[in-house]
């Protein structure tokens, strides 16, 4: 288990307590996300663009046009930054200084290499498709050759990572603790709510087995459901 | 209303049907976001880091410790990239290539400037504590001199910037329509659950106000509640 940063740039500055680097850790947030943010510049410039992604063992995949300022910087050799954010709860304090936020994030520094080959660029799909949504490649329509060839993939190494956790209650300075304010944690989380059925959708297309597992395992993890 | 974009750098290039360059869609979308993601660029290398933020009018303002590599680079003058991203649904289409996601997102480019007078950085805490949750700064303890000291707080113009919206069914090609595949939307929302009092709360504090009315918006957004 790595428990140490992998490079100087890669290591937690600011609150270096709540740093960690190990693969489980990550990857557990990883899997947990939905987009991620990734960081490319051009002419000194930054940009920061949310994209979907999906892990496929120690690499991260992004993919979309060909045409796309970001996969053009990033096929190019540009580094890159890959950030994933899940945020888990206000944390109230009772001072302002102490507020923050509790969350879970990885920031990934390094170089993506372009996926050319068709079968690798099919699993890269399929590892995007069922990062969203579970059981839901064997049921598509799976990308034509002029589709694929439309579809620009890149992968990202999951190297030169860290992750960074904030949990628990508020942290108020030993004074503040007689200060008659509430305080505590307010638990967010992101939830599916009632499927909306293309209106185009025949009636006699019954919602499948693969979406109701999804909503299943949403209700059961947020104990509530519309 | 601004109908198209302030430069040519924050056009936006992928699917330029979804932007928009008005500070209406723009400042509701920063209004509704929790987060942001700063880009910025140590040794030609990018970062991208979530921070909580708040619009001061035509400013986006973030904060945090001033020993922050983000924010040391943001005070040095260093081009930013702040982007907020909201996503409000799985698009599920009948072919792999045409899925998507619902989203709103917002990309700030520029650079920051510091806010040092005292009572406009004590404005920005509190605009800060209030876009997360109204009502709050009025109950707590305000930042002491020393607090406001150990506090650096950077304000970037909402000007060069651009909104990117979709929202709707999936967009299948004609052909696939015919598919026996299920189709539409799963809307995701960001939600609150019940309340955790800070284990050292003492028990005849009662949740406020200013939480309830928080926690009742959140249900009456959501329709359902734990």
């Amino acid at each position: 288990m790595r428990t140490r940063a992998p490079s100087k740039r890669a290591t937690v500055r600011s609150r270096p307590e709540r740093a960690a680097y190990d693969s489980e850790t990550i990857d557990a947030i990883l899997d947990r996300g939905l987009i991620c943010h990734v960081g490319f510049v051009i002419d000194s410039q930054p940009f920061v663009i949310p994209t979907i992604y999906a892990r496929c063992n120690r690499k991260v995949v992004i993919h979309g046009s060909p045409g796309s300022r970001m996969l053009r910087a990033a096929k190019a050799g540009a580094p890159l930054c890959v950030t994933v954010t899940l945020y888990d709860g206000l944390v109230l304090a009772r001072s302002a200084f102490k507020h923050s936020i509790n969350y879970r994030s990885v920031v990934i520094l390094g170089a993506a290499s372009e996926i050319t080959d068709e079968s690798q660029k099919l699993t890269a799909l399929e590892a995007l498709v069922e990062h969203v949504m579970p059981g839901r490649w064997k049921e598509i329509r799976r990308p034509s050759a002029a589709e694929l060839k439309a579809t620009t993939i890149l992968a990202v190494p999951v190297e030169e990572a860290s992750a960074k956790i904030r949990c628990g209650p508020p942290m108020d300075k030993d004074e503040d603790y007689q200060l008659d304010v509430w305080a505590g944690e307010i638990p967010l989380q992101t939830v599916a709510s009632a499927p909306r059925p293309d209106p185009r959708l025949p009636s006699d297309i019954p919602l499948p087995v693969h979406i109701e597992t999804f909503l299943n395992a949403n209700r059961k993890r947020i104990g509530v459901w519309a």
